[in-house]
């Protein structure tokens, strides 16, 4: 079953056999995503692409990336940052969205901090095509698929294979993102940290809560360890105490140290050091983490070429709408 | 009559078939425009400019249209916005242009909030060309080429037209312009807006003064809402109560609706909605707000192309000095 | 004897034959650097090239100078300043650098305002290139060799020519560079200017300090004024007096007037006019400061070239762990 979507907004919803074909395409470009100066050759679905990263939080790695594959797909593109920004004369993201999309742009990379604005976005504009790349505490589907490619690399399949995801799991759209996949491709999920940075469990597929990080871990094959995400807490909520923190629900070197050779190790970064991870299992060559960011260029390149079919697929009706 | 200047810096000052020139080209883009991924036959008028984009106020639709019009036609590019600028270190405008003119730059798209920087940055670095996108209350040429060309498309000609021009006239770089293009190839302007936004009569030309916005509808072929730029308003200024304006002012669904047919609406953005236009306008289909963002790409590639070739015919002499 | 080191951190330590090499390959790159939309024919070493500029304090010059190069090299190149970086979330600079490598970034264009920044980034990331493109009072070694291109293709030779480096010395990165170049070629140096700008001479290779800028100006060959650094004060340091700088260290036109044709008078930019130099001495066409930045962009093109044939030769093994 074959990713036939307009946009890419999250991972929930999507069928293994779509998410599968994302992750085949990402295997095709694992070179390309480490390789500087690689160039696709040109394909009509490429051709025909005009990307916007429109990048409305800070981000260094998920703007590169995507700005990298775009270049190695030699697909035209823009980005436009938070300060460059209409908005700040009261101008609406749909109107922006419009504004780019009657010059010809018609694929939106979008990270926002609104759940949710990717979605609305893709319903306002119509025929265009829209990559969430990651609103608020919503989804980050492309990390999701990341994480998914590192660990099917890894094991050949996902499918039964149990991971914990340690930390500030309410905020963070990472790890909802990589839970619906890993739910959808049949790995059991488990989800730990502080009480208060956990979820209701309704919301999560197939995904248990386990209190004690070292319990979580027997049995684990693999862990993924979440960023604590200052600026996403609300004025009032309480900060965990690093030291604390550390201790209970931290990747530290002694606890990597008592896993098993087998367990994949893997944090989205960027890493706030000797908090939720040791900088000792950063620059260890333990981790898997350096991988992942390889894997996010792959995966990139592929939804846009993925997309860059399922627009020609759509044929006529669409095109016949791009400039209009 | 050709369009053979070295700069664009206003429509001020252009004969009816320099304008006309400029248009013809702008056609000629129609289509590549609104085309993701278009690309030009590479020319030898082209292959040799280097733009730099001096974006210095912010912006997102005029740098992203001329980027991707840049970018379509092939030229070499490279943006500059207010933050990376070495003006904050003390440099002059005309260093920093000298500085980018020893690099090989030799096109220079200048947002600026002064009015009169472009063309004073043209004076000063001699051989290169200069295409004002903006200066402060002063002229913003592309943005009322683009006006020209879609209303040109819908018309035929624009000659004996009447073009209702309505909003804060006085601090508009948009309006001049486009009042300058109107009058130049032959239509009538009707200036209308608060007492206090409207500028003195003398200074623009054809153009009549109405108070009331219906009665000046009355015969209307077409009409431009402005938007109220809080931005321009120095300190004591009173800005209109944002209800009051709408009711008098504003294109409301309800006196859009009681237009006939053939008069075309039309708006610069990005909009202040339910202020000098609906929302519902904005979204109804019944202006031509996105064509004249497809036209804006095309009137740049236009803008560029021209001085290519000017620069061509110029010839060795301008050539010559170009690295010096 | 060629340049073929993995970086370019600095002039200190470098050989005359490897300076000599730079500026050779810079001189096939002269017309390049002011040749609007030039291209480099594609090679082996420049193909496999990736370059992030990471301009990490605010500059227009030595970033725009870079991305020309780039961009007429035909090398894959992104840029990140200082707002759109992850560091806002707390990581590390390394951890930046490690995330775009596996990103298949090789070559790293670090302006930093830490001294030894870019060193530390090159000893932790292994298999990379970096490139110093200033860190904080440190060096800034392609400035350091575009000002020994212009002195060069002025003189043929620097050996044994006298330069006098008036002004804030102590906080010169720039003034450092230079001198280090200019000691590797055997030019001598005469540091000048108000004794708190002025360094211990120690850490100065063949220098001689002069109090009075008259005096060091009798025999010299050449001068070089550098900005007043103003963001390099550090709190309770004292700013010179404008007016009285001026008269003392100043290139005044009165001074400039005074000095012997052959004297070639040089700057880095950005001015101060009328502070460190005259504003009529860099309008006036008496001195090489647009040569310089014109240089720059050629010996940014040659170090980029040679750090590729460098990374050619060292061969397989650094290849093998590009995307490691």
């Amino acid at each position: 079953m074959s990713f036939r979507r307009p946009h890419l907004l999250g991972l929930a919803g999507l069928a293994a056999g779509e998410i599968g074909d994302l992750l085949d395409r990402a295997e095709t470009y694992w070179e390309a995503a480490a390789t500087p100066g690689w160039r696709a050759e040109p394909t009509p679905a490429i051709e025909r692409l005009s990307v916007v990263n429109l990048i409305l939080e800070p981000s260094t790695r998920t703007r590169c990336s995507f700005e990298i594959a775009e270049q190695r797909l030699g697909v035209e593109h823009l980005s436009v940052g938070r300060d460059g920004l209409s908005l700040i004369k009261g101008e609406t993201l749909s109107d922006t969205g419009r504004t780019l999309m009657s010059m010809g742009v018609n694929v939106f990379v979008v990270r926002h901090p609104e759940v949710g604005a990717p979605a609305r976005l893709a319903e306002e504009l119509g025929d265009v095509h829209v990559v969430n790349a990651g609103d608020g505490t919503g989804e980050h589907p492309t990390q999701g698929l990341l994480d998914l490619l590192v660990l099917r690399r890894r094991w050949g399949s996902v499918e039964g294979r149990r991971v914990v995801i340690v930390g500030d799991v309410l905020h963070s759209r990472v790890a909802r993102s990589s839970a619906h996949g890993l739910s959808a491709l049949g790995a059991l999920t488990t989800l730990c940290g502080p009480a208060h940075l956990l979820p209701e469990p309704g919301g999560w597929p197939g995904a248990t809560i386990v209190d004690d990080l070292d319990e979580a871990l027997a049995g684990a094959d693999a862990v993924m360890a979440l960023r604590i995400q200052r600026e996403r807490f609300v004025a009032g909520e309480a900060l965990p105490d690093r030291a604390a923190y550390r201790q209970r629900y931290g990747l530290t070197s002694e606890r990597v140290g008592r896993l098993p050779d087998h367990t994949v190790v893997i944090h989205p970064g960027p890493f706030n050091r000797d908090v939720e991870i040791d900088g000792e299992v950063v620059d260890g060559g333990r981790t898997e983490i350096w991988a992942q960011v390889r894997a996010g260029v792959a995966v990139r390149m592929a939804t846009l070429a993925a997309l860059g079919e399922a627009r020609l697929e759509i044929g006529s009706s669409a095109r016949a709408g791009a400039g209009a």
